[in-house]
């Protein structure tokens, strides 16, 4: 079936241009997107999102990995439901605070506390605050180019930011030994922590697994400077593993953050700590209005324990092989470079000689015309509910989309 | 009805103290609470709350305000109830952002746009970016003592904050033009913004409305030095008015900062910003994992909606009114000293000659363990679901308490 215009979707987006700055912001505004993509979502079930004008994707994105088990996995709706009506925000939490912290503890390899908050970026700031509190030093490392929140400290973008803001901070290159120790070589005696993605996740670019010389170097650096190693596991959070991701490489870090899939769709991050941090942990303030409700964290106790029964990881994992392999024949038989990176179950798909990014935006416009949703600059996300029909299906329409590429491509256009 | 031992909540702070640091965090850790106060909360309907013992309390809390028309209300239910299936935290926003947008517009007097996030922090971080993104400057006033969040630039402790962190800042008191005017003489030609609540409502102090003169200064103030005007109504919004609460002394801010209770406990907050600012909300980089979930905002919708169809602000106004009359006679027949201080449907009750909060204390000590909950000092928030039933009922308690303070003080307790 054909897509249907776009024109509810134009109609929200005039009328959002009145009432919000630039029509939309931050990571979810589709004006950083190609024309053909909606703005707008009027229901998200599965592995499926329909547009405000009613036309079906699979969704590649999976609400930029906050959906892990599938948009309204049955068992997470039926925890929320069951403790809503126990209370959500109250004026204090509710005994499944303790429970989900007990299982973060039981999770999460290097922990024996935990602390949940709602942002990403919230996991993030506190973990720096508490290495600071705990260190009493000052100097943060982080890698160049790579997200870790969008406050003042670590936004993407220069406005409203001022110099003192990243005071303090001082940028090595991932999986980088050499940048790296000249990092920690430049901060001397005053290394609070090294604040490091897992893997490199940078928007734009190609994904980078992670070194494992590089991972066991930077803890060998925190180590020797009593520095704490931060691990952002927010993006990457249950998709590779179930506790951290740097377990395989056998490196723990003192803390790690937590985020988007960790209640797969409720609004719940964390901060998980090793026993020396507690005392630093416990001084440094942090909370929020909502940061105590419990609908979220009962979500989240049965997503980690649906995640780890239902072996997620592998699940999509396997899924995301399958795709990778079926684009990649695709992109070989028509002769386009293609670049696939990362962890499989979150896909990165970039063109070689891609001029503006002009080749990436033509062939994801053209799988989004025929219901698939990727992203063409962004990594994606595989999730639970995606099946083998749903690969399948993708890579027909991914097929079209290279067809339609390569005619372009061979008509002269989007070339040098 | 006797209270039942706070057992299972014993249990429960035994095994929180494993797992996390201090055994709770942030503004919900009953640790700075009376010892008679519960940490753990299994039920929330209207104004009441139940403890994880089965014990009820009608809650004067609310949720720290987030509690605006009742736990659980009905139609506030319903509408994130309808939006669920639809879609919550997807990979781009649900058509309710506009209408929300457009219902923030509508309402609040100044704003000709407005942005949503998650966390009463969010909202004020991001006016602080904004008014330096707008104005080019970096100088940020606030009032010394004020609470405007928990990240580092604004946090109440200083564990892991570094000067550099409020760098820029400058303080004022209060209420004080003669301080006000200082701050802005020491910012010169570089004021950025002055950040004021529309009320002092500082813990552990008497709250202070807003002198009407002090106000006017800062908006003159801002207009003069071409900086902006922002209003903190986080904790205040929708409980003294359905727009800015200056509006009543005739000033209008720049830019205001929303939360707590404008989804009636679903996580939500917001910043809404007058016509001069939107381009410089466009260019600051704000956003969140969670930010564009639909069902905070369906709810908002509807608690916005509800607010003022059915006058709330006046509502719980002559509630809290007829809650401090009877506290006040009270407190004068045991001819024992009370402050109550502040609006009346944000109550702030604080005892005279009271060592150490001694009093205070003691009186919310006898009140909850009667099944009342006050706090001892922190402002309180009356709720619409507050009754002159729940009044009557909470005055009965508070004169036993009262006696019961009286009897201690006569024996010479609780005294110098």
């Amino acid at each position: 079936m054909p897509r249907t215009m776009l024109t509810r979707d134009r109609e929200l987006r005039a009328r959002a241009a009145r009432v919000i700055p630039g029509g939309m912001y931050g990571h979810q505004n589709a004006a950083a997107l190609p024309e053909a993509y909606p703005q707008y979502f009027s229901r998200a079930e599965g592995c499926r999102l329909w547009d405000s004008d009613g036309n079906e994707y699979i969704d590649y994105v999976c609400g930029f990995g906050t959906n892990l088990l599938g948009y309204r996995h049955p068992e997470v709706e039926r925890a929320a439901a069951e403790q809503a009506p126990r209370g959500d925000c109250m004026t204090g939490p509710a005994p499944c605070i303790v429970e989900l912290a007990e299982r973060f503890v039981d999770l999460v390899e290097h922990a024996s506390w935990a602390l949940f908050c709602k942002n990403g970026t919230d996991a993030t700031t506190w973990c720096v605050t508490i290495s600071r509190a705990h260190s009493g030093k000052r100097k943060v490392l982080r890698a160049r180019g790579a997200y870790h929140g969008s406050a003042p400290w670590c936004t993407p973008r220069p406005d409203g930011v001022l110099p003192e803001d990243r005071e303090h901070q001082i940028l090595y290159d991932y999986n980088d030994v050499a940048s790296l120790d000249a990092a920690v070589e430049s901060a001397g005696d005053d290394l609070a922590a090294i604040l490091v993605s897992p893997l490199r996740h940078d928007a734009f670019r190609d994904m980078e697994l992670p070194d494992p010389a590089f991972a066991r170097r930077a803890r060998e650096l925190c180590d020797q400077a009593s520095a704490v190693l931060i691990l952002d596991e927010v993006r990457t959070g249950l998709r590779l593993a179930y506790g951290c991701s740097w377990e395989a490489l056998g490196v723990r870090p003192d803390l790690s953050a937590w985020g988007k899939a960790i209640a797969n769709g409720y609004p719940l991050s964390a901060v998980a700590g090793s026993e020396p941090l507690r005392d630093a942990a416990r001084r440094v303030y942090g909370t929020g209005s909502f940061w105590f409700a419990a609908v979220p964290m009962a979500a989240s106790q049965a997503t980690l324990e649906i995640a780890k029964r239902d072996g997620v990881a592998e699940r999509i994992q396997r899924l995301g092989e399958k795709l990778r392999e079926g684009i990649a024949a695709q992109a070989k038989s028509h002769g386009i470079g293609v670049r696939q990176t990362g962890p499989a179950q979150m896909p990165m798909i970039l063109f070689d000689e891609d001029i503006e990014r002009a080749r990436g935006n033509f062939w994801t416009s053209e799988a989004i015309k025929r219901g698939v949703y990727l992203h063409p600059w962004h990594n994606m996300f595989v999730c639970a509910a995606h099946t083998e029909a749903d690969i399948a299906r993708t890579l027909e329409v991914t097929e079209e989309a290279f067809a339609a590429l390569s005619n372009q491509i061979s008509r002269g256009y989007l070339s040098r």
